[in-house]
C-alpha cells in the first residue's frame, strides 16, 4: 500500500505546480526592438464567447503571451438574455488579474456588420459604449477618434465573401479616412493570401489572431501546435510600445510553423535564431566542409537552395528544426573554389512569405579560410 | 511559394477534424455491466466557474465520458453582478446539446455549507430552485423527497477540514436519514484515504470528481493524463441506468492510474482488461515458461508478488502498461513443479485499493501440461 | 532527501518493466484471415548493418512485427576484415532469440547487382552460400530451385535508375521464369509509385520493407511515426502461412499513413477497422442525422466525399483519426430524402491506393427508418 | 491521388532532415568552464555490445553529448567466434567518424574481473592491448601508467555486490597506489548512494554512465528521459580539458532529473539555469510579492522551503520546470518585513544531492524597496 500513497504525492507535488507555470516562446528579439507575441482578437461570454473574461487572461499567461485584447462584439451579443452588462465590462474585469500577470491588457471591441465593409477591431479604445453606432461609418469614426489602430478582420471568411475574396470601395473610402490600419492574414485556423498584398500595396500593418471563442485549449490542443500570433517588434514591453509598433507597421504574423511580414523584419528575425558555426578550414574541390546551424528559436525554418554557389554545392533543401543543430554540407566540384575568400549560400526560406507569391531569400556567408 | 499553400491545406484539413473527434476512454464493460464513465462535479459561471454550461458538455464529448452533472452552487453566486437566472438554468442551457451528442446529462445542485455538515451534490432533481432553504437539513430533504442521490463532496478538503478528516454527527444524521448515499474519495488532485474506509463501513457509493472551475484543460492538461472519474458499472448507457448503479453502490473511483472500489467490481475489471497468454509447455525444474499479459485498456497495472509458487518463482514486480504486451517469466526450482496441474501465482496490484490499507490481490491460473 | 530515493525507486520500477514489453500494432484481421505485420528486408554487421542479428530480433518483438527476414548481402560484405562468417551466420545467430520470442524469422539473402536487375530479396531460402554465384541469373536461379519467393528491391532507387524508373528486359526474363514474385512499393523512406501499376499488372506481390542498415530507432523516431511493413493476411501465424499468403499476393504496403494494396483486401480492412454507428431515426428535408465512426485501428482514414447523396449532403472531407470517434453529418436537401429505405455515401479514402492513379472508394449504408 | 503525393513529399522533408540534426542538451556553463555532457562507458560488438563502434559515434551526436569513451573488455569478448581483432580496434574504427561530427572520443578499456575488486574503466590510455594481463593490479598498473583516469564501475551491482555495498581492502590498496580516481554513482538504471559518501571522504570524482550495450533507443526511449551522463566542467572542450577536469574532481553525475555532486558545482549550475525576476516593490504586511523563475534548463528542480523568512510566508514547495516560468509568492505576514532592505528565502533543492543524505540549499535573495 505504501507506494500508491508516495506514488500519489510525488504526482501532486507535480500537478499543483504545472498550475502555476508559464511557457515560454521562444521567438528571439532583433537588433533595436523587443519581440512581444500577441493576440489582439477574441470573445468572451460578454459577446458570444463561451468563457469568462479573467480566462482570456489566464490563457495568454501560461501560454507566454505578452499582449492581448478581448474584443467582444459590440453587435452581436447572444447571451444577453442571462449576461448583462455594458461593452466595457469584460474589459473590466479582466483587467485586475492583467495587472497582477503582467499581461498587457488592451481594450478593444469588434464592429460586426455585413459585407462590405465586414467585422472591424479598434484597438485601445477608451469606451466601447460609444462605438455602439447605427451607421458603420460613425462607429468607425468614434474609434478612430478615440484613438484606435483599426483592423479588418478575416478579410476572406467564407460567410462574408463565399466566392473570391474582394477589396471593396468602402475599404478604399475607410483607408482614405485614416479608418483602417490593420488586417489579418490568418484569423483562428484560416490564410487569407490577398491580405498580404494588399497589406504592401497600402501600407497596413499585417496581424495573425486566435479570434476564439471557446477556451483556447478545445481549438489548439496538438502536441506543437501554437495558435496564431502577431508578432510585434517594439521599443518596450508596454502598452504604448505595442501602439506605436502597430502604427508603425512593425509586426510579423505567426501560426502553424508559418511567418509573414516585411523582409526587414523576417531577415533579421531568422539571424537572430541561428547561431551559425562554420566547420573550419578552406573548401577545396572535391571536399567538404560542414555548417552547424544552432537554432534557438521554436520555428522550424525550412530551406531550400536558390542557386548553388560558384565552385562549390550546398545541401539542396533542409529543415532546420527547433532547437536542434542542423548540418548544411558544402562540397567544392571546381578549383575555383578554394581562391575565393568567402563562400555565399542563398536559401529560399519556404516558410517565411513576403507576400502571396515571394519567399525571403537570406543569404549565409562564410569564410573561407 | 507552392509547398507553402499546400502545407497549409493539409493541415487545415487536420485541424477542422480534430475539433469534431472524441477521445474513448478504454476501461472495459465486466460480466453483466457496461462501464459508463462519469463526472459528477463541474461548475459554470451561473455559480462561480468560468465557462457557459454547453462547454461542460463539449469537453465530455471530447473526452469521452458517458454521463456528466453540473452541479453549481445554490449558496455561492459570485458572478451575480453580471449572470442573473435561476437554479435550473444550467441545466436548460446545457441540456440540448447534451442530448444532441448523446452525452448523458444528470440534473443536479451542490448544497454548500459550513462543515459541518459540508458541501453536497444533489443528483438527479427536478428542480434546483427548491433546494434554497435556510436551513442545509431542509435542503437535504428536499433534495431527498425529489428522488435525489446524495454525495458528501471533498470530506477533507482542508479549508473545512484543516487538521484532520473528521465523520461528524451531522452525517451520522444525515446517514440515518437517508440523506446520504455516497462520498467522493478524489476530488480536483485530492484525494481522501478515510472516506474509502466510511464508505465499506456505511456502504457508501464511492466516487471521484473533478469538481472543476476552469475550463477543463487548463487544470488536466499533462499528456497521458486523465481528469478524476467514476466508473459507474450499470445496466444500461442510460439516466435510470446510472441511478441504479449509484444507488447500487456499483462504482470505481479513478484517477492517476488508481483505482478504488470493491474487490467485486474490480477483480472483474483487472481480468477484463487483460488477454493472458501462457506459453504452452509443462514447467521443470531448471527450465523458464513465460506468460504474456495483453492489457487492452488505459490503465497501467503495478503488480507486486505476492509469495512466489510451489516449486517456481515469478517476476518479482512489473508494470503491465497500457496497450502493450508485458511478460512474466515462470523459472522452476524444484522437481516438485513439473507434477502440478496448473500453477498459481498471486499478485497485489498496487495501483487497485480496497481501502485505505489493502490492495487487490489477484490470482492468475496457468495450466501445466 | 528521502523523496529523492523514493522517486528513484518508482522510476525504476517503470525503466525496467519497459524494456520488457511489446507495442501492439492494431491493425485489425480481416474475414478469413489474420493480419500479420512484417518487414523482409534487413541487414546486420554480417554486411554492411550496424548490428549485431540479435537486435534485429529484439526490435521487431519490441515494435509489434510477426515476421521479419534478414537479408545481409551476397556480394557485399565491408565489414570482413573484422567479421568472418558464412552467409548462413546472422539467420544462425538470429533463430534461438527468435524461438523465444514467438517472432517468425524466415531465411533470406540480398542478391546485389548492379541495374540491371539490380536488388533482389530471396526468401524462404535453405542454404544462403549457394546463392554466391558469378551470373546473376544463377544465382536468382538457385534461389528459386530452394523455393524462395524472389522479390526486386526498391526499383526506383535513384543510385540505379536516376532519371526514370524503367522496367528492363532482364526483368520479364526473370517474370517469364518464374525468378520474380514480388516488388517493393515502399523501402526505407522512399515511394516507387510505378511499381503499383508494375504489380497490378504482371502480378507481383507488393511489399514495404525498411531495408534498415542502423538501429531501427535512428531512423524511425518521431512519436506517432511508424516503420514501412508488409501486412501479410494469412491462414495462420506460420512462417508457412507468410509464404501461402506472399505467394498468393495477399498483402497490403503500409507506410506513413498510407495503405497500397488491392480493393479485395483493402476494403475488408477499412471495415473491420471502423465500428459504424448512425445515429437512429428517418433524415427528412432541412434535417440532419450524424454517423460516428469509432476507429479501432492505428490508422487514420482520410475521406473525401465523391458525390453527394439522393436527397442530402454529407460532410465533405474528414479524417478518422486512430482510436477516435470522429462523426459524419448527413443533412436533407429535398423532400425525397425521406422515402428511401436507405442512405449511400460514397468516400474515396485519400490514404488507400490502388495504383498509381486511384484510391480506394467506400460506401458507407445507413439504414433510413 | 494529389493529395497523397504532396502529403509524402512533404514528410520526406521532414523524415531527411531529422537524420541529420542533432538535440541540445540545455545545461548552462557556469562561471570559468564550459559544461560538457558526457558518457565514459558504453560497449560494441568488440566486447559484449551489439552494436558496431561507429553507432556509438552516431549516437552521441544526435544526442548531443560532447564527448564519450568506447570500454570494451578485455577479458569478455562472447562475440569472438564472429568477430576476431585486437582491443584497440573498437576505437581506431569510431576515431574518423568522432573526427567528422566533432564528438571528443577518449580511448578506453575496461577491466573486467570479480569481486574484488571488480570492473575498472581505464580512460585515456594510449594501448589497450597492454592492458590483457593475468593479474588485475598488473593490469591496472599499466593503465596508471599509460596516464590513464581509472575508475570503479557498478560499486553497487548486485551480482558482484550481492547483499550490501562494500569497500574492500583491494580498492583502498588502489587508492593509496593512485590505481583508482572516479566512481560511478549512476550506471544503466542503477544508483549507488554510498558511492556519493565514499566520493566525497576519499576524493574520487563522481560519475553517471550508461554502460550501453543495446543501441542506446532501446534502454532510454521514454519521451523526455535522457540517459545518465557525467557532467564535465572544464576548461575548453577539448580532451585535454576532459582529462584535466576529471582529474580535478569537476563534475557533476546527472540521470532522471537528479544531480549529484559538491556544492561548489551544483550551487552555480543551479544558479546559472535560472532567471530570476522579482516582481518590483517593498512587501508589507498582509500584501504579496511574487518572484519569476525563468529555468532555460533541461533540468526540472524541484524546490522545499526550508524555513519560513523573517516576516514573511512563501510558496512550501514547487517544480521549477524546464523551459517555463514558474511563481513564487511571499507574503508579508508581520510589520517587521517591510522595515527589511532584502529578503532571503531558503530552499532545498529536492533533486540536487550533495551525499546519501544531503541536498542542496540554495538562497534567493529578494531586495525589498
Amino acid at each position: 500500500m505504501r507506494p500508491l500513497i508516495i506514488s500519489f504525492i510525488l504526482f501532486l507535488l507535480f500537478f499543483n505546480s504545472s498550475g502555476q507555470s508559464r511557457k515560454i516562446i521562444r521567438i528571439p528579439d532583433i537588433p533595436g526592438y523587443i519581440t512581444l507575441k500577441c493576440d489582439f482578437h477574441m470573445h468572451t461570454i460578454f459577446s458570444d464567447g463561451t468563457v469568462w473574461p479573467t480566462v482570456r487572461v489566464e490563457e495568454a499567461w501560461r501560454e507566454g503571451l505578452d499582449g492581448i485584447s478581448i474584443t467582444d462584439h459590440i453587435e452581436y451579443r447572444p447571451h444577453s438574455k442571462d449576461v448583462e452588462a455594458d461593452h466595457n465590462r469584460s474589459f473590466d474585469i479582466a483587467e485586475p488579474l492583467a495587472k497582477s500577470l503582467n499581461v498587457l491588457l488592451i481594450k478593444g471591441a469588434e464592429i460586426t456588420r455585413n459585407m462590405p465593409p465586414g467585422h472591424f477591431n479598434a484597438l485601445f479604445i477608451r469606451n466601447a459604449n460609444l462605438l455602439d453606432r447605427e451607421d458603420v461609418f460613425d462607429a468607425l469614426r468614434e474609434a478612430r477618434d478615440q484613438g484606435a489602430f483599426i483592423t479588418w478582420n478575416h478579410p476572406g471568411w467564407k460567410a462574408q465573401q463565399p466566392d473570391t475574396t474582394l477589396w471593396w470601395n468602402e475599404h478604399t473610402r475607410l483607408l482614405n479616412n485614416n479608418m483602417l490600419h490593420g488586417i489579418e492574414v490568418f484569423n483562428y485556423n484560416e490564410f487569407y493570401p490577398e491580405a498580404i498584398d494588399w497589406a504592401r500595396d497600402k501600407k497596413l500593418t499585417i496581424l495573425a489572431n486566435t479570434d476564439i471563442h471557446e477556451p483556447i485549449g478545445m481549438d489548439y490542443n496538438v502536441a506543437g501546435e501554437h495558435r496564431p500570433m502577431t508578432l510585434v517588434f517594439s521599443k518596450s514591453r508596454t502598452e504604448g510600445g505595442i501602439r506605436e509598433a502597430l502604427f508603425s507597421r512593425r509586426t510579423v504574423a505567426y501560426f502553424n510553423n508559418t511567418l509573414v511580414g516585411r523582409a526587414g523584419l523576417m531577415e533579421p528575425l531568422f539571424f537572430a535564431s541561428l547561431q551559425i558555426t562554420p566547420s573550419p578550414g578552406l573548401l577545396r574541390n572535391g571536399e567538404t566542409r560542414k555548417i552547424e546551424l544552432l537554432n534557438r528559436s521554436d520555428v522550424d525554418y525550412e530551406l531550400e537552395l536558390v542557386q548553388p554557389g560558384v565552385g562549390f554545392d550546398a545541401t539542396s533543401s533542409l529543415v532546420v528544426k527547433a532547437h536542434r543543430v542542423t548540418v548544411i554540407e558544402l562540397s567544392g566540384n571546381s578549383d575555383e573554389v578554394s581562391s575565393m575568400s568567402e563562400l555565399k549560400v542563398f536559401y529560399r526560406v519556404k516558410n517565411m512569405m513576403l507576400n502571396s507569391n515571394d519567399n525571403l531569400v537570406v543569404t549565409l556567408t562564410i569564410p573561407n579560410v
